[in-house]
């Protein structure tokens, strides 16, 4: 079953809420009603339980959502019961942080596998993960790892993708400031963080605006 | 002027231009089409067309754009002009990979100061800024930092985003994996990296998924 009826926007919201369960499960709560998920997480309350109704309601009138039921529910929405495992590429400063970022866990996922082009980094091993030759890209198809992360340079950027999409990879997560290319079947979230924080300024009320040198 | 009636898709979108331009700039280019902006970017001409007819069309038939007008224009209108430095707080691995990260300066964006609460860290300098005592973000009303960072673990966010309210920031980008609650005057955009990863794997074709361990 696809789900094909879930709009996106919806979609965009299930880890926010996956994120919510886990977290309150991982201080003992069995039970969240949608106020206490809304709170959480930032969103109405109804917002979240129209987000729930295309797939099915889980909640109990009075009690709530249980919820490792709901968790379980939207990981297999997600199909993160099936995809955890991601390939890094670009072992630089960004890289090397995302290689030992502890956050990926709540959502199952795990970085299996980091590759970079420069010999100084190749066998070197962080948070248990050892550096791989770029050429050894190529491997991931056998090795059943469908997610790739990005991290390298803007230039390297698109050759890369070509090589991670040859090599069977599915969903890739850019951080290289540029767009990349690929076929259709393979989806691409860009995360460029210097524009994100571009557009702060933008909603900086004009009359609190300071100026700089 | 406010530019009040920009749509805040417009608003993403912008920062996405200005990328594509000063990259082009980089390159020599003088003037762009939109349709060469377009390719360059990955959105629509027309919708670029349509994006930039919000704030008068500085385009000339023919000819294009003009890079360093339209680049300059959109500069204004985002306020990257007047507001430039960004401080960050918590200088763990993703915060030293921030620190180091190259990207904010296509956006004329700088991290002029940095904090953290670990004695080891005070007093280093990474990529030019040293580390101060979190207990310093108080100073930063003064140094006229309208904008802040904040990489900091889960539990510490939110007193942490309280201390830089009252210091006077306008606009925080959070990486921390948690809401954060602010006046309504202060924008928060919260990025959390391992939900986006979270979000690929919803988008793989199911005939093509593989099944992992």
């Amino acid at each position: 079953m696809r789900y094909h009826k879930i709009p996106d926007e919806t979609v965009r919201r299930l880890p926010l809420y996956l994120r919510g369960l886990m977290v309150s499960a991982g201080q003992g709560v069995e039970h969240i009603s949608s106020q206490a998920l809304a709170d959480a997480v930032g969103v109405n309350a109804w917002q979240i339980r129209k987000d729930f109704s295309y797939f099915g309601d889980f909640g109990t009138p009075g009690v709530g959502y249980n919820i490792a039921t709901l968790a379980k529910g939207i990981q297999k929405i997600l199909r993160l019961d099936l995809i955890r495992k991601a390939a890094l590429v670009g072992v630089g400063d960004l890289g090397s942080a995302l290689l030992a970022y502890p956050g990926f866990k709540l959502f199952g996922l795990e970085i299996a596998a980091a590759f970079d082009v420069d010999p100084k980094k190749i066998g070197k091993v962080i948070n248990g993960v050892e550096i791989e030759d770029a050429a050894a890209i190529d491997t991931l198809r056998q090795r059943e790892i469908s997610l790739a992360i990005v991290a390298v340079p803007r230039a390297a950027a698109q050759s890369i993708v070509e090589q991670l999409v040859t090599a069977g990879i599915k969903g890739i997560l850019n951080f290289a400031p540029c767009k990349v290319s690929t076929p259709k079947r393979v989806k691409v979230i860009t995360l460029d963080i210097a524009m994100e924080l571009a557009r702060l300024p933008y909603y900086i009320p004009r009359a609190e605006q300071t100026s700089e040198g």
